[in-house]
């Protein structure tokens, strides 16, 4: 999970590197499945290492959907989907770079749903948030790779 | 929105005062409903003052719902329904005391939906977190009464 | 329940008699909440009559809502947001005259979970395929007043 | 789109032979994705033929999901979710045979999204409802071979 319209440069490269990693071992990419930001991004890196990617798309259509989106599955729900893109995830990763308000809410719903979520490359007040509220649920990594390594320790 | 299975004495003191100060004003209550915590609370205090109350209910029935809730909204939607609880409220008072992940997510989809949030009784990580996503979208408050006055701002 | 764009006059004039009798009785109007069709008749209804109205609203803003609703629930679900008018009704009752496929689902929805629907004059085909459907969840009734009587002994 | 529990021998062996065709054809298989009725058979037969199955589950978790499902969706909606099947979807197809009230709201709501439905099988009743409220937007086949012919007119 990261940001659309705000993504910061380094956000958009994070997340392509995990996605191209999260395919080389054979996982399915979920994600909300726009076609801006760390959600297009994410699809891109997954594809350009021939992996699926499924979007939950926020819209009634697919006007606004990736095109690296392999399964697109349209709520028509706005933010009311952001639940699903966690209840459907064994763990979440959020690109916390530039992070904004969808995303954060995405963090919330997992903490709230009792699953593992890793911040990447949070900045203090984004840590220091999350661990207050999720404290054994919530993992610190600078790196996709490192990411990788996570992700393996809690499946 | 507040905690509930966790909420502190004092959030529940809040939550109480600011439910009867409310209906003092002639506004309804909207909270998710449930019959413990920040959320029973809530309704009644405004029950307390002859308001009208609003429950967004997580559950496909009522038999969690708080018997100060006049209306019952059953979604069956679970955290889902959080964003509902967001888009139908003209203001958003979270109860930062004690704030558990749920809360939190509620907080952030107000603040993806453009829309206001007043903090009361926020830790400063809290506070932080709040102001370096919503910016202009947060107030911080001390009091039931304060949440009141800071409530009339906005709209 | 009932159509929006495409009701008939008779539906219209059904839904506004029907809306004035559930006020009458001191009960909630809980409907979709269109300012069109029967949606908006059903609450100029009962707001003649000082009764109380529900709008669960499909868009994520307010400004398709009938003037009549007094709590408008912002969901911003378009039809995803049927099911929960059928979980919060104790009674639906489907307005059938040129019963259109919206109000269709909501009939089977209320029969999925299990809970009693009353058809005001349906045809003999929307009659014959719920009643196969529904079998002793399903009434029949002529008049908004027979409906009434129907409502009473569902309760 | 079918029957769960109640599901008919023959609506089961047809869902059985229609998946296998939808594999066979490259298409991906989407459903409700539970391990009972229609809903497995689906899948299974996709599966026999090497296809790709998503499911669009209902409940908060997997356990009732069908194990020849690939990716699960897991919304936590209850039947909130049908409206979700229904957008994500190029055809509906709906085993009319045994039909309940979870499918029949499924296709209302795909009559709704101005979406085509072919129902497999359909009794006199079932037919002439969806044709009365659907009109060209319904079509009707006797065998899963017919449903694959036309898919294909409508894509």
């Amino acid at each position: 999970m990261g940001p659309g319209l705000n993504a910061s440069e380094k956000a958009i490269e994070d997340a392509y590197q995990l996605g191209a990693l999260i395919a080389k071992e054979g996982w399915t990419v979920l994600s909300g499945g726009r076609k801006i930001g760390v959600m297009d991004a994410v699809n891109r890196g997954a594809k350009s290492e021939g992996g699926l990617t499924v979007g939950i798309i926020a819209f009634a259509d697919n006007e606004n959907t990736s095109e690296s989106v392999d399964i697109a599955i349209v709520t028509g729900m706005g933010s009311g989907r952001n639940n699903i893109n966690i209840l459907s995830s064994d763990v979440t990763v959020v690109i916390a770079e530039s992070m904004g308000a969808g995303t954060s809410s995405e963090a919330a719903l997992a903490l709230k749903g009792k699953k593992h979520i890793i911040l990447l490359n949070p900045s203090r007040i984004i840590q220091d948030f999350y661990v207050s509220i999720g404290k054994d649920l919530v993992s610190i990594t600078q790196t996709p790779e490192e990411t990788i390594k996570e992700i393996k320790k809690i499946l």
